[in-house]
């Protein structure tokens, strides 16, 4: 290869987007694995090339990066951690052979089971965010509102507890209000625990997503889009505390006219 | 007081009927707090005395509590803690003063500032199993049906996840699929958690549900009724693990009864 070439592991959201269109911009022929329900048919329109996949085909994956002569993969996308319990989602040998080798299934176990394969094959799985990173969330105040005093103290409490779920690999959005914890996320996702946090909390809630103890670059990266702004608006939450530096912001501008319009404050810290 | 006497908190569910039942059959006179929205109407038939009080006027029932003679204070039966954010619950000037002499408002935490304000006032809260042990689970297989070799897998797994959620004091109840934690409760009580959880396991889901490492007697204690049975089989869940002597049955053949109608495995340890 003369050319830089990354392959692309694509989930669902806009990740996948900011991610090819930052490669492209830099250089990089990106040829893209696309997951069935879980990524966007558009996505074909930022890739050199992109192959649809069912869920549970790892064996095809690896084949296919192969063949095109990856050697650096990167993870961009949540592919939706529903598809282990979808019985159309059919594992492949490969899968099932991983499955059977690991401890557990939380993401992290899985996700370095996958990247120790393709490492047998020759292949890295890299930090997902190398060529994003001036998209990571800065420190401070990233609204026009700032957090009140019992919004901070709600994020310090709301923070030992989303880094307790981390480490076990539970899930990384924690709701808290007025010190207590009112919904804590495990497979549903961030808006389902929002919403549901928003509708025990009636106004105020205070939502923090937060990395894991020691979290893997390669995968799960916390990531904060408008569509988790609208979903807090709906809510009626009133501030989010994420991680600087560690949490991925899709689309900042729209994220902060969204979050300054519903006068949600978000703080990176 | 010549007789015996007993004030009780009475929440929801059927927990306070057990009690009271069990104290009027051991020579108890029973004197109630009632909350609304919360204890069925047809506490009153089982108790000597009723009265309703809203979920947030804590003056009013200790000054109930005190003027009827009571020394001894059962809790049972869950309020709902909805209500912390409910607008229309009006905390008294005891239960502000109590929100903010506490550090957070985990259950424990708010339970055990009611505790320690009934002994200011010379009334002790006194363990809500006291006169119930007979209903706590046994250890080993309660059903026809035993768990399979993963469902007992899946049981360890989330037995971990719900001791360290415990020690949080964030929530009871894990649902766990293939070693893959599916969802978690917080504020929205264990039958949401274990609907949601069978949602995205689509069949075949563990639902565990523990004590805290330092299980406070007093309150809190786990129940599990013929509800949470109904509820697992509509969600099609499989198997659930609870903690032996330390977790009330509420009517254990109904439990049993539906259990093996659904083919659900009950297991204590």
């Amino acid at each position: 290869m003369s050319q830089k070439l990354l392959g692309l592991i694509a989930g669902n959201g806009q990740f996948p987007f900011l991610f090819a269109q930052k490669a492209k911009s830099q250089g990089y022929r990106v040829v893209a694995a696309a997951v069935r329900g879980d990524t966007s048919f558009l996505l074909r329109f930022f890739v050199d090339r992109c192959v649809w996949f069912k869920a549970g085909e790892l064996q095809r994956l690896f084949a296919f990066f192969k063949d095109a002569g990856v050697q650096q993969v990167i993870m961009a996308g949540q592919v939706n951690p529903h598809n282990l319990f979808n019985p159309h989602v059919a594992f492949d040998e490969e899968f099932q052979s991983l499955f059977k080798a690991i401890q557990d299934r939380k993401a992290d176990t899985i996700f370095s089971a996958v990247a120790e394969r393709l490492k047998a094959r020759g292949m890295e799985l890299v930090d997902s965010v190398f060529l994003l990173k001036e998209y990571l969330a800065p420190q401070g105040t990233l609204t026009r509102r700032g957090p009140s005093l019992s919004e901070l103290a709600d994020i310090d409490f709301g923070r030992n507890i989303a880094k307790a779920m981390g480490g076990m690999d539970v899930g990384q959005t924690v709701v808290v209000k007025d010190k207590a914890i009112v919904a804590i996320e495990a497979m549903e996702g961030t808006d389902r625990t929002i919403l549901r946090g928003g509708r025990i909390a009636r106004g105020g809630a205070v939502v923090i997503k937060m990395c894991k103890p020691d979290q893997d670059m390669r995968f799960d990266v916390p990531v904060i889009g408008p569509r988790t702004i609208l979903t807090m608006a709906r809510s009626q939450a009133g501030c989010l505390g994420i991680e600087a530096e560690k949490t991925l912001l899709i689309d900042r501008q729209a994220c902060i006219r969204l979050a300054n319009k519903a006068g949600i404050c978000i703080v990176a810290a």
